[in-house]
């Protein structure tokens, strides 16, 4: 028997209590929930969903557990109030957070699935708190740079090289060193955690057109081109610089398995404009598996069943099958 | 009888000729080429298309002759050569161009359709050709900065503020003036060109997260937010700064007619994504109507036949709508 999935239920005050309810029903995978056991009973009664929730001491209960209701582990929780963070909410989120990894770097839990937390929230109440991505590296004593984030939805998959930074800054940003870096890691995940004999990995450029040799711009000749040929002589299937603007079209996303991106929205905004509501954050490069719908608390519509649990769900499914994966690898 | 639409047949070693060809029976609109008799002829042959070339004198021919075949005038001419531009070619593309303009600034076509030029190539043979957008500006005696590049697909209207610059320097050119300008020309054509009572325009942010309040730039603050504000207290239904990255999400898409981006491929990027084979090149603020379909001369796949003729169709379409919008209005 693999151990199970773990849920943190994410900020209460957001769409996490809700989406966990709904995923119990549509996920198709069993899972339990780190703590939250007042919590979700609350987010299920205001959703008018009739789903018994299930306290469970031992993460190995869930799968016997989850036929009979959701399986919430005693540990963590905090009062539903939807679209009313505070400060308790936050220490909870984040005290949930904390459990579900540790039990994944325990072995108890095959993976982590993280429920949206408000960043800025959680940091006022634990300084130095940056986002969940870098909070699991931490945990699992990886540096952040080795921790990568990919998003990935039915269509596509991407990992932007810059994410949380202004516009202005991200050519100063964009060095070989990072490309070969991040490059080397997806690389390896495709392989390990998604099973691609040889990963096609397409490379877009910085610049409208990839620069047009260098007509508007110059960092695809002096930066990215190297690196893809650095890539490619070590046998990484790499290519690029490819303008950004058509690589994400139909045809030319088959022409490859996952694509890197230069920055945030250049990678987010097509993803998100063909996967909006099924696309998952997974972080490459960490021991444990860690996946995360692709979406924030969105506290303006907590607790008025608007939210949609297609993306919570997808994340559920992807850690599973990287689980799998892994476990069948072990 | 309204005077029909007229083309220009692009680089003769792309693909426009092919696609003016399949035009012929998948646009659902008459139109005539400016000029390309033997051109037009010999790419027909070459796809194995069954098309009578009818030379034409006068556009007003068009109707009568397009029910036997492609009405071509009398005018610049050029070998096929698919896959090998030349100085020659380029320059048949250009005398094609500014034919298809002067027909259509005169009154006896409704509207020009460009196909796709090679820009270095006029460049090259004409000094100081940037690209067509502002040829047919400097040809109708517009200041420049007033013609204004609309993207168009089925799913997705978008205007780039700045198009053709490296990335490095887009945060600098994007003025509350640029700004306030193109917007204004915009919400004009949306009315006049396209019947919109009240056009809802969506802006983007700069930054990731539209700058997060500052925590991730400032050019939102400083720049767009101010600017949307004066739009909006001249009546103009602009909305924003939104995040780039989910602005052009399925549900998003519904809450605006056009959106305004900052930059290349953060408009380009998802409008490719959605709508790659129908994206429509419209020039704004032109007094004569200027469509082409969004893409290159490809020429690597010349004469092979890959070539898709969605977009050309989508822009003989949307020309046709458009000047009969302005022919009633007249």
């Amino acid at each position: 028997m693999h151990p199970p999935l773990v849920l943190s239920f994410g900020d209460p005050a957001g769409i996490g209590p809700e989406l966990a309810v709904a995923a119990h029903r549509l996920a198709g995978q069993p899972f339990c929930v780190a703590g939250g056991q007042q919590l979700l009973a609350a987010a299920a009664a205001r959703a008018g969903i009739a789903l018994d929730i299930i306290a469970i001491a031992d993460p190995a209960e869930t799968a016997a557990a989850f036929a009979r209701g959701l399986p919430v582990l005693e540990g963590p929780d905090a009062q539903y109030r939807p679209s009313e963070p505070d400060a308790d909410g936050a220490r909870a989120a984040l005290a949930s957070l904390n459990m579900a990894v540790e039990l994944a770097r325990s072995g108890l839990a095959a993976g982590v699935v993280t429920g949206p937390v408000a960043k800025s929230a959680i940091a006022a109440i634990a300084p130095g708190f940056i986002g969940q991505t870098e909070f699991c590296a931490d945990a699992c004593g990886v540096v952040r740079r080795d921790a990568v984030m990919l998003l990935a939805g039915p269509q596509l998959k991407v990992v932007p090289l810059t994410v949380h930074c202004p516009l202005a800054e991200v050519p100063g940003r964009i060095t070989q060193e990072l490309i070969l870096h991040r490059t080397r890691i997806v690389d390896a995940a495709m392989r390990a955690d998604f099973g691609m004999a040889q990963p096609r990995i397409a490379i877009t450029g910085l610049n409208p057109h990839a620069g047009e040799d260098g007509y508007m711009g110059r960092e695809e000749i002096a930066t990215i081109a190297p690196a893809i040929a650095r890539l490619q002589a070590e046998g990484i299937a790499a290519t690029g610089p490819h303008p950004a603007d058509t690589l994400f079209a139909p045809r030319q996303r088959l022409t490859y398995d996952v694509a890197i991106a230069m920055y945030h929205d250049q990678a987010l905004a097509p993803l998100k404009a063909l996967d909006f509501d099924a696309g998952v954050n997974m972080t490459l490069g960490l021991p444990i598996v860690r996946t995360s719908p692709d979406h924030g608390t969105a506290f303006g519509i907590a607790g008025t069943g608007a939210a949609h649990p297609g993306a919570l769900c997808a994340a559920i499914r992807m850690a599973a099958e990287v689980a799998e994966r892994r476990q069948a690898r072990a």
